[in-house]
């Protein structure tokens, strides 16, 4: 037993001996998974996260010196922090606020159809552009859910996009459909939310 | 029956009631959350989007103009998108990445314990700072998986911390005295993943 052993009862062997074992599982993965291809991600479910989510692939993407699109389907009551910086970067960025507010602040179902679809342009000018490498359609699957928009239309659009661009959709209520076309898709469970505990929506946090 | 009834078999006005009787609900939880306090946020689980929903939130919070600090505590073996978006606000992101991959890729326990003790340095200073108004403590939850780290430490630097700041910290494996002091928490739950089939780690989506 060395100086190591004595110290830690062992901890530090069995964690490399562990470690050595998982590089090879997580090794073998990545050399089965080689095909580059622009990926459809989902994110959905009733947590925390979906858009942040969203946002965040945008600055890897622009990190990456590609040019990202974006269209708001729902939110647009209110300016966010996430279109109040990306509107920072015009020629890199191209942000459109469709939305007016979630559908039980504006009801009125016509109005929310028609603004969805005007969205819905938006959206297919954007995903037949090979110069934009990263799409995010935000709160999507909420115009999807409440069928503003006609989900076949929405998957034929998607899939005729050029073969590199990413695509980012978000919001609860993804139609199966939907899921089963995308690439990614993640589910956001809510564990606890500071809302309950009386927590206002925070600036930087929830918008 | 008018017109719009007629259309579409009274769908529009189910829509419109079924809205604002959402909207009393959600207008009477709003109501009773109104106390602003930095909240700490937890991303955890298997699923893809626990460090993008982190970096969405670093984007919200530079657009209502707050300073953000970031470490990260395992990556650091390959540059990230989001890192070299984020280093091009050198006044307003503090970027600090303290790792060196992921442990199975180090395989060095008493060096990861060591890159880990330095990064929660950084994490202090930040912490103790009351100029910056949100910290990212990205892929910490390992750190204090294996144990890296004193859970009981973090959680006294993390409840020390100016009252206003927010916290956000990821990583699989979140213990559960971290989740216990936490305000909001999402488990990532991962539904299906490109990797799966065959697809590489994109830029942009994935780093």
């Amino acid at each position: 037993m060395d100086n190591e052993q004595a110290k830690d009862g062992g901890l530090t062997e069995r964690h490399n001996a562990r470690m050595a074992r998982k590089k090879e599982v997580v090794d073998k993965k990545i050399a089965a998974a080689t095909r580059n291809a622009g990926v459809l991600v989902i994110t959905c479910g009733n947590g925390k996260g979906k858009s942040s989510s969203a946002f965040g692939m945008v600055a890897r993407a622009l990190g990456h010196g590609m040019k990202v699109g974006i269209v708001q389907f729902i939110k647009g009551a209110i300016p966010t922090g996430e279109e109040q910086f990306f509107r920072r970067f015009p020629d890199e960025v191209s942000f459109h606020v469709m939305g007016e507010g979630y559908t039980w602040e504006t009801q009125d179902r016509t109005r929310d159809v028609e603004k969805a679809q005007a969205a819905w342009q938006r959206a297919q000018a954007l995903l037949s552009d090979p110069a934009i490498g990263m799409v995010i359609l935000d709160e999507l699957n909420i115009a999807l859910k409440y069928k503003y928009l006609d989900v076949q239309q929405v998957i034929a659009d998607l899939q005729a996009r050029p073969a590199m661009q990413h695509v980012v959709i978000t919001g609860r209520g993804a139609p199966p459909e939907l899921i089963e076309v995308a690439d990614t898709v993640t589910e956001m469970q809510p564990v606890k939310h500071a809302f309950a505990a009386g927590i206002a929506a925070q600036q930087g946090v929830e918008w």
